[in-house]
């Protein structure tokens, strides 16, 4: 089997070569046909609608000017069309990389200052630059290091820590940003800053996305309407809500009322500019910088993955690189934040019939129309409304199950879970994730160094070996057939040898031991040394050391060692041709 | 079978039970014999012969006042005896902890200087309670962790380290210590101090030394010794070049021509006392009293392990690490440094015919006697001859064989073995250690996620399934059989699926896909996802995913899972019974 999958996309559907090939292929790709067109064309245009309120709250997210939402919407959209592998990845940005450049940002300038715009924009600029290395070195493989449970915690508990900062827009509380324990003293103590209108407003936003989520979808069909125009529209809610809410502010003056409103917006696109750079912010960043980057990359490429799976597609981790890292030097480029593949929209594209890279493309330049015409309708649009966008979309990020789940499963895995919630919660993002992957890596060393293994007979009239403690099976007192359920590595030669040696103990009468190795998948220098060892010690006690249904790759690598000129029995390819060999010459 | 060795010896043979209790079990014991005692004191006999110039060359490397060495040889072998699990380790100074020891202290404080030597006792105190900590945490795991390789690189460029030091002592020329480089240069830059007489006798005494390992078994042997005897005769070397050296300096006086000579030691047992304890001590202390204790007790333990094996004896891990921990807690407090178990003197005391700890207990006894009577006879004894002990003792360590045997076995235990000796060489002992442990993890790592995956098929007339790459098989063209020989864990879970997905867009026909499941020992949560996620996208193409050949373990956990509950195929106990079912239907 090769190792990495093909360039080329395996399924023989019509656009399948094109989209390998990025915007680019479909141009030459004279598949392509009117109908195609007009898909990607209103997949385009519904995904718009969906951004205009979503970019804005995430740029409030990441502590910004709104504006720069609207900014990271544009070009990063149409670089990643031109580049990325994926037809329908949706490519801006997203609550978790907000909050990611919001909490590497805040202690380094005040939210909202010119100098922290200019933070922002480098951060952009360097997780570009990240990615772009990534891709160049095909180090990619990365991201897999960050496992399921540490993947699930950390997006678990970062939903958290931005739901906390959010209460903020809905109630007028201030709340410092920080931990867990931070924002919630924080809010206890300023509590009595509460802003009744803006509460009122808030909950009343966040009730209404929430209704329209759970229970929209369900009236239209009562109603008749298309099950996928149905889901479609419940996803357009936020979009009927910025409507609300704005007719409503701007009738009723709520915003002299204390009521934050969005404000006076600058029409068209900002000049294209690098900011200043000095080594001590480039220094300070970087950790954020590599962080934003992985992480990024590993939530756009599963985004990715799966919708390609469901299409029949490939994605190309490398290419990806490249798309998700060009997509950050643009948006860096073009004042804006770090982005990455967003799953809501990736959906709602998808959902809206998006099939080629046409549709991200259109979509940016949707994004570009309502910059240069539409930022006047927004003035009276309310914070409190942005807020409760955000509420709604990180609660459903939120999977507590998954702990209680992971703990039935795998403690290794569910003290990974706990170990990056409680790291981010309590100590930072940072923190909270290298601790994660950590305890990943000791919980899977940990297995590694305690092996199963089972004493095996043969299933009677068959040529099976099985465990003697779960299967009604026959041995023979003078063999002692040993599987060996693990490699055979540094951190477990020594217990295995030692458990044969007391195995061995309690029959006499043994003269034969085979180590069945169906479950040994690599025998690296410490196994082979304590093989030879092993080996050397039956001898001296008149036991010959046999191997059976040792898989190729393990033996080819065997026959570049000492253990097979030194072994005093015999390598066989299956455990029954050994006991029948061994058994016919006792 | 049982997670631990068991606690008593499997072999019914004359001290089993009692070498486990230690000297207490065997003064219980009534089956001791004089015949028995007679063997142990006269091992006890040879071995205090051995230890006279091992002792002081070993005080003499470690930096600190020769009888250092004699203290360091009295109470830890008898304090071991009294608790350790193996009938026949000697304990007491050896070349590797004290190599540590004096890299530890050199920055601290001058070797030599009465502040030295209580750092030096603060270390032994240090690490024997490192020692018993992981005694009672049951932590002798941890040793596992040094693997192999590393292990080898770490004593093999030790070795070298201490070799150029001690070119020192056999040629005059004061060479600077620290790493390699630094050790070179300061040989070129002072080669004027060359020292003739000095140097002419410490390459005589070297001579000497290799000449009787290497030559002197084999003329006894021509001359009707047994063979035995010889091989003892030949190990008794270094006594007799300490008496030829001794009468050589003191009848021709060349200590007045520059020759250093040992001078006179103080008669009898320094004052038991501890050091005055200071907290910056202690930190500073603290990691090489970390790394003596690991590296001390793996040593050790290696060599327990393996002359019990040939005893037919267990070792047990955490008795060893509770008497090693006692014999540094007394060294210390009788004004030595750290100690361990040695593999020469371990050898002599086994050849010697050593039975029980009553051997080790003996030779202590031994060594106080030479403490209080003989140590003026010492005086004229050339510090060049001790230089070539350690020169000889060490040059057997160095094994630069294995780096082209890893190389050609596996090339990520070779990088672990280059990365700890050019660390050990160029940046420092410990430092040199830590990169070896890192490099072993991460090449163990890579191992596990680029996993070995083959497409089976049946070995016609057989219920084998084998890899159709390497033999005749037969296949069914809906059937797609992939045998996944790693456990599915979140470094190669994507791989995984990537890969079966490859495949499948290769072969239209295909209706069912069965993983063999042999290889795979355990499946971490992100595999459970990956499976569940695979079933679902193969279940959207009218493909059914089933399993074969799961382990027990195994299985019992998927059951745990939500994956059994979504699979859309079966789980077979054999390969052979799911393509037999399968084809059946179809």
């Amino acid at each position: 089997m090769k190792n990495t999958p093909k360039g080329s996309s395996p399924f023989p559907e019509l656009q399948g070569a094109a989209l390998q090939q990025g915007l680019w292929g479909l141009i030459k790709n004279r598949n392509y046909t009117a109908r195609l067109f007009r898909q990607d064309l209103s997949a385009a245009l519904i995904v718009t609608l969906l951004l205009i309120p979503q970019s804005l709250a995430y740029a409030l997210l990441a502590g910004l000017p709104l504006q720069a939402g609207l900014y990271a919407s544009i070009l990063p959209a149409i670089a990643y069309a031109l580049v990325g592998s994926s037809g329908v990845l949706a490519v801006g940005p997203v609550a978790i990389t907000s909050l990611l450049t919001y909490s590497a940002l805040n202690p380094l300038a005040e939210p909202g200052s010119s100098e922290y715009l200019m933070l922002a924009i480098l951060l952009a600029l360097m997780s570009g630059m990240c990615l772009l290395l990534m891709g160049l070195l095909r180090m990619g493989f990365l991201a897999n290091f960050l496992s399921h449970p540490v993947m699930s915690a950390f997006v678990s508990a970062s939903a958290l820590v931005i739901l906390l900062g959010q209460v903020k827009g809905v109630t007028g509380i201030p709340i410092e940003s920080g931990t867990l324990p931070v924002q919630l003293l924080s809010l206890v103590e300023s509590f009595g800053q509460l802003h009744g209108l803006t509460l009122l407003l808030g909950l009343g936003c966040v009730l209404f996305l929430l209704v329209m989520r759970h229970f929209l979808v369900k009236w239209l069909l009562k109603l008749g309407v298309a099950a996928g125009l149905a889901a479609l529209l419940a996803r357009m809610a936020p979009l009927i809500l910025l409507i609300l809410t704005t007719l409503l502010v701007a009738f009723s003056q709520l915003d002299e009322q204390g009521v934050k409103i969005v404000g006076k917006l600058p029409v068209g696109f900002p000049e294209l500019a690098l900011p200043s750079l000095s080594n001590h912010w480039l220094l300070s960043l970087l950790p954020a910088a590599m962080m934003i980057s992985l992480i990024g990359f590993a939530e756009s490429v599963a985004i990715a993955r799966n919708f390609a799976a469901k299409r029949r597609q490939q994605v190309n981790p490398n290419r990806e690189l490249l798309g998700l890292g060009l997509a950050n030097l643009v948006s860096g480029a073009s004042g804006a934040f770090p982005v990455t593949g967003g799953l809501s929209r990736t959906v709602v594209n998808h959902d809206a019939g998006a099939v080629t890279p046409l549709a991200s493309f259109l979509t940016g330049l949707g994004m570009a129309l309502v910059l240069l015409y539409f930022t006047g309708w927004l003035y009276y649009l309310p914070q409190a409304m942005l807020s409760s966008v955000i509420i709604v979309a990180v609660l459903s990020l939120i999977d507590w199950k998954q702990l209680p789940y992971l703990w039935r499963y795998s403690r290794g895995d569910a003290w990974a879970w706990l170990a990056t919630a409680l790291g981010v919660l309590l100590l930072g993002l940072e923190i909270g994730l290298l601790l994660g992957v950590l305890v990943s890596l000791a919980a899977w060393l940990a297995k590694n160094s305690h092996p199963h293994m089972a004493i095996v007979g043969r299933v009677p009239g068959t040529e099976h070996y099985r465990n003697v403690q779960r299967f009604k099976v026959e041995v023979e007192p003078e063999i002692l057939s040993l599987r060996i359920d693990e490699s055979l590595m540094f951190a477990n030669a020594i217990e295995v040898e030692q458990r044969i040696l007391v195995e061995l103990s309690n029959r006499k009468e043994v003269r034969h031991v085979i180590l069945m190795g169906s479950g040994i998948n690599h025998i690296d220098a410490s196994g082979v040394e304590m093989l030879e060892q092993l080996n050397q010690l039956l001898d001296e006690q008149g036991i010959a050391l046999h191997l059976s249904e040792i898989k190729g790759p393990v033996l080819d690598r065997l026959k570049r060692s000492h253990f097979l000129k030194l072994q005093t029995g015999k390598i066989f390819l299956t455990q029954h041709q050994a006991v029948a060999e061994l058994t016919r010459v006792a």
